[in-house]
């Protein structure tokens, strides 16, 4: 056996998704800058492209800026959103304690900068709550940014909600839809989203490309200065095969979308169960409101990463949380932000599913965990004492 | 004929870079900071690729940033070095008038935050002096950024003598090689280089992927926040298919280079001779320190755009200038920075040859510009009134 399960840290790309980047390396090849017509087949490309992508999300093509990734969209919304709230005297950012690290530290750079940040509580389903969104909006507050599903945990936020208090308040309403989009359905008008990132590699689509969406008069400040591409506010020639993979990988996901959901809730809902079997075992995140290929469990007793090195061993690839800090002794902010403690955060397992996994992989990939579990609790000095009643356990 | 001489705006992928990219997006695609086998994988072609361009570039794998290209690779190190100054104080940077906008952009955004900027002459032949840096550098430079060759008129810079001099005034010297690497022989070493950017598709590697280099000692400050990626200085999950065309790419091109340049320089001089042979034609740039595939020209009496839409109808992709200001009315910075008078700067003609270009495409090229010139020149205005004595000829 050897199944992928880590589709929140990067996802394979479609067919669909190669084929449409393939002419344009050595074909369409043309600078879509350029006058001449090697250049204006590329505009032209270019142009059907980000309209694809607007009318997937609901937007005017105008409103679409193509950038490097998530993280770079990320940054940019929020630098944007601050600068034109500090031309008004406005210096308070409201966010979650579970955003992404490309959220959270670029807010701590605002915070060196005289902003103040507010993070709301997750609380133990990893929900944050829309009444504690709305007292926590100022006079000053600029931005509110809270991520569309949490990479982690999979707990999907009520948008729409935390959206249409920000309208009502008059504050720029931003969500990190990095892990949503191509899996949960998602209308920019109907969730009163203001900015919106998104990364093409999360849903089958090529890595190095993403978007940042922001609503017509909200000014972008670049990140990167240099040539006028993207309406002057992201310079760089176009990755134009890219984007092409974008746009055909964004629309075969959301074409797919009710197929893919009716298939993976099942999947992931037997994964949890099973999980859920192994004793003093908890899931994290909430049971309902999450992605459909979300799994994400802490096991007491046992640590994440010798977890991880042997069920790789038994062809499983899994996480224990995010890629991005998995050269990280810390636990996860996400799971300490839900309430788990250290000792229990450092036991946790994410396995994020596509609907290429099947009921075979699910069932396995219980069998294995139970096993290498069992094995690493027995040799588990922690787990020793907490048999002996040397040591209390978190998880009951 | 359809013959392609904007290679300074953008190149056809090469198949070696196309072949290079392929495993990277459905097989070997997981996130190379994931510990899992898929991961791992993606992460040891990861560091052979780095190992590979550090190689060519003469530096350490370690000193090298991957970025989406070479507008952030440029934004980057001189935020980086403008950033590392301040600290001591030095707000003062030198740089040139013939630099991208990536560059300029960069250093009016931090002319804005207090920086001094001095711009260099480039003199009639697009270079600059090494005494007049000499005499520029003061005690508080924090940064000299010259660019290693042009975009526009190709000629390229003394650098190993810029570096030098920065070197012995303890001045980071930064260059932006986007033009230069691939089809000139650089190394960071021999040329006393502290930075340096570079761009994939200037040399026939995909598009959306760069290299800042930075000597080891000099930090980086972010422009993009988020996971640890590229030792915590670039967020975002690693571009490794894009990456690995680049790498091949770029083995490529230095491997054939000097088989390339003994193609192109008789190339590129027989084109520059035929288009001289033009009346009232001046060619931009040094005559022998430029680029072996670039020949840029301005002809009195015409428009750029016309001449460039004429030339398409014939099968011909020119460019006026840089791609990334096609769509400005203004003349081309660098032609107006080398002495060119507006009227005359409008003019201009880059045609930018690769390897690809043959003997027959340069000679159908001249004739078709002599007649599309003459044709132009005979409905313009300006050229009668030069013909009838009314104005005086700027280009003899």
């Amino acid at each position: 056996m050897n199944i992928y399960a880590d589709n929140a840290a990067t996802t394979k790309m479609s067919k669909a998704a190669i084929e449409a980047m393939l002419p344009y390396f050595d074909q369409i090849y043309g600078n879509p800058s350029s006058l001449h017509s090697t250049g204006q087949y590329a505009a032209e490309a270019l142009f059907m492209a980000r309209k694809i992508i607007a009318e997937i999300l609901g937007c005017d093509a105008r409103e679409i800026t193509f950038t490097s990734g998530g993280s770079e969209a990320d940054n940019q919304a929020i630098v944007s959103a601050a600068s034109i709230g500090a031309k008004k005297g406005k210096k308070h950012i409201i966010s979650s304690a579970i955003e992404h690290h490309a959220v959270l530290h670029t807010l701590e750079k605002l915070k060196k900068q005289g902003f103040e940040i507010t993070l709301l509580d997750a609380h133990e389903n990893g929900i944050v709550r829309p009444e504690e969104l709305a007292a926590a909006i100022r006079p000053d507050t600029a931005l509110v940014t809270i991520m569309y599903a949490n990479n982690e945990i999979g707990s999907i936020q009520p948008i729409a909600e935390l959206g249409k208090i920000c309208r009502e308040k008059g504050v720029i309403f931003h969500t990190d839809a990095v892990q949503a989009v191509g899996h949960v359905k998602i209308n920019v008008v109907e969730d009163n989203i203001d900015m919106l990132s998104l990364s093409a590699h999360k849903f089958h689509g090529p890595k190095g490309i993403g978007v940042l969406y922001a609503k017509k008069g909200i000014p972008l400040t670049n990140l990167i200065e240099g040539g006028a591409q993207e309406r002057g506010k992201r310079a760089g020639t176009e990755n134009l095969p890219a984007i092409m993979g974008m746009a055909a990988a964004l629309k075969e996901a959301v074409s797919d979308i009710d197929e893919n959901t009716a298939k993976l809730i099942p999947l992931r809902d037997r994964l949890i169960e099973g999980l859920l079997q192994i004793p003093h075992t908890v899931l994290n995140g909430d049971p309902k409101l999450r992605l459909p290929g979300n799994a994400n469990v802490c096991f007491e007793g046992i640590e994440g990463e010798s977890l991880l090195l042997l069920l790789d061993s038994k062809g499983i690839c899994a996480s224990s949380g995010s890629a991005c800090t998995s050269d990280s002794l810390d636990p996860s902010h996400v799971l300490l932000a839900i309430g788990r403690p250290h000792e229990v955060a450092h036991g946790s397992l994410r396995l994020s599913l596509s609907e290429e996994n099947t009921i075979e992989e699910i069932d396995y990939m219980i069998e294995a965990i139970k096993e290498v579990v069992a094995y690493l609790r027995n040799m588990s000095p922690v787990w020793r004492d907490l048999q002996e009643g040397k040591r209390s356990y978190v998880i009951q």
